[in-house]
């Protein structure tokens, strides 16, 4: 008979045991405006600061995602760590798209029974990646749901903070006929897409061919980067619904756009898809067809040159053109 | 065989019909601080009227947290609409720990296969707690996992970003001996101890009786506003762990502090709890006891009056004496 808290499947003992890691991982991703201890908070995050770095008319804006079905083939290949990367760059790279800067980020992890040593790999991700994107990791919680997720399963979602001056966001309004699309490389599939990739594998009886579980790219640093450079328009993070659901987004009403396929590389992930049999509209309306992120910018090869001097491939894909909405051909 | 995105469990229209929605719940919990449309955000939060509001040393702290196990007893019960509230709930109460005022939120959906009607009840009761709560709804995700949670079920993470002057924060360096702790009266278990509830009632086999899954108090409004009449140095929320486990976070090294358990009567779903056989320590150890928040106060009576104000139940329950550590006696 189950009388206790830690006999109903409750780790508590363990939860606490992770703490001072949690605090080692966010302190590796410490911003300067960072300020110590505020409460039972990993740290407050002082906008006192905004001003000197240039925000006028200051506006945050926030992101929270997971990564969907990828969680359960990145478990079982035992890529924790890629799971915690992948839930901050779902939601750094949604960011971006308005031209603000990630500036904070917390972690929520799901887990079925505690193994702190998954935990640790899982967060450890969420670091990695929260200082590759150059935003502080403030907090987060374990939680534990038994009988709630699939034996040994997890689920990791973060939620991302960031700001932008309103004067200078990016978006549909600063979109202009004759703008260039350029296509940032993906890394592979993202996370995007596995609730399908989960069901060809399945029937196949296969596991996820590793090559579909990379770590999702980061652009955000490097976009942000590069436009100081070269004027960008807007961006879009390719995520569901592929490069013309997500382009669709950031055109001004009645405008046109195409992206053209033969403009880039298709990478091999993308013909392992199709070889399943995925029929092509399929496959390029459900998975990012190996373009991570889009940006409009009057000046596509600059803005090319520009994102390889921070080691991001890219290539101009397309341009603002043609009879209204997002077109790939 | 599965060859589409739909065909493998993912109604995207489905969640694409649910956007107007979404814009409907968030335009009803709108601050005047949300600046229209950024981009494919919600809101942008606009940081300008803060130094209006009084702010002159502002930094954000940031919550995320779900509702643990309680949220398959509430499916079970049709009462979709308390998961979105109590999410709500674990993280607003958590941001005014430190004296800080709840301004936006996100929430994250997860399902195992889309109903729109349980997710439309979901995000009401998400709304609705933001409106009691006084911050705004400025985005959220629904994310699909067929096979990843149980048959119907889905889980609910909520984050809330809040803002508080630096210099007038509450927390245990603004604690001193003589100090009162007021509690504030719990609704019911709120969203911890759950999965001890489940394992008591499988046990018995009946469902979780309806007095323990009441929403969750929420308390941050109350408070704010009270403290700007009665001086409150700390608080805390009466979560996993506990009074003496919560209190304990607040109270400076080496202070002492006890709770008298016969300072306020004890709730029907306590005594319920103990009538299945938690022993009385362990209940207190898991469950809020019947406070769902503590205030430390240089004036305890004063404080309940002006909370009794503000139709929120409350008694002096302890004080700042004693040997350290946190008591319940």
């Amino acid at each position: 008979m189950t009388r206790t808290y830690e006999g109903s499947g409750v780790d508590q003992a363990g939860a606490d045991a992770l703490i001072p890691f949690f605090a080692k991982q966010a302190a590796r991703t410490k911003r300067l405006e960072v300020v110590g201890d505020v409460g039972g908070f990993a740290g407050g995050f002082s906008l006192e600061r905004l001003a000197d770095l240039g925000y006028r008319r200051p506006a945050l804006v926030v992101s929270t995602d997971g990564v969907g079905t990828k969680v359960e083939p990145l478990r079982a290949a035992g890529r924790h760590s890629t799971a915690g990367w992948d839930a901050v760059a779902m939601n750094v790279d949604d960011v971006v798209c308005v031209g603000a800067e990630p500036l904070m980020l917390v972690d929520y992890v799901s887990v079925e029974r505690l193994d702190q040593d998954v935990v640790r790999e899982i967060v450890t991700g969420v670091a990695d990646a929260c200082a590759t994107a150059g935003c502080s990791l403030v907090g987060g919680e374990t939680s534990q749901h038994p009988g709630l997720l699939p034996p040994d399963g997890y689920d990791v979602v973060a939620t991302c903070v960031g700001v932008v001056d309103v004067d200078r966001a990016w978006g549909p309004d600063r979109v202009q006929t004759g703008d260039e699309i350029v296509g940032l490389a993906a890394t592979g599939p993202h996370a995007n897409g596995f609730s399908l990739i989960r069901a060809l594998v399945s029937e196949g009886g296969v596991p996820v061919p590793d090559e579909l579980l990379a770590p999702t790219g980061i652009y955000c640093r490097a976009l942000l980067s590069a436009a100081e450079e070269v004027p960008v328009h807007a961006a879009a993070h390719v995520t569901g619904g592929g490069i013309a659901g997500n382009l669709s987004r950031v055109l001004p009403d009645g405008a046109g756009a195409y992206v053209d396929r033969q403009a880039w590389p298709r990478p091999g992930w993308m013909e392992l898809l199709l070889g399943w049999g995925v029929a092509e509209t399929e496959a390029y309306a459900t998975f990012n067809g190996g373009l991570g992120m889009l940006a409009v910018t009057p000046e596509g090869e600059a803005l090319v040159r520009a994102l390889a001097g921070r080691g991001v491939e890219a290539w101009v894909v397309g341009a603002l053109e043609g009879p209204a909405g997002a077109h790939l051909r």
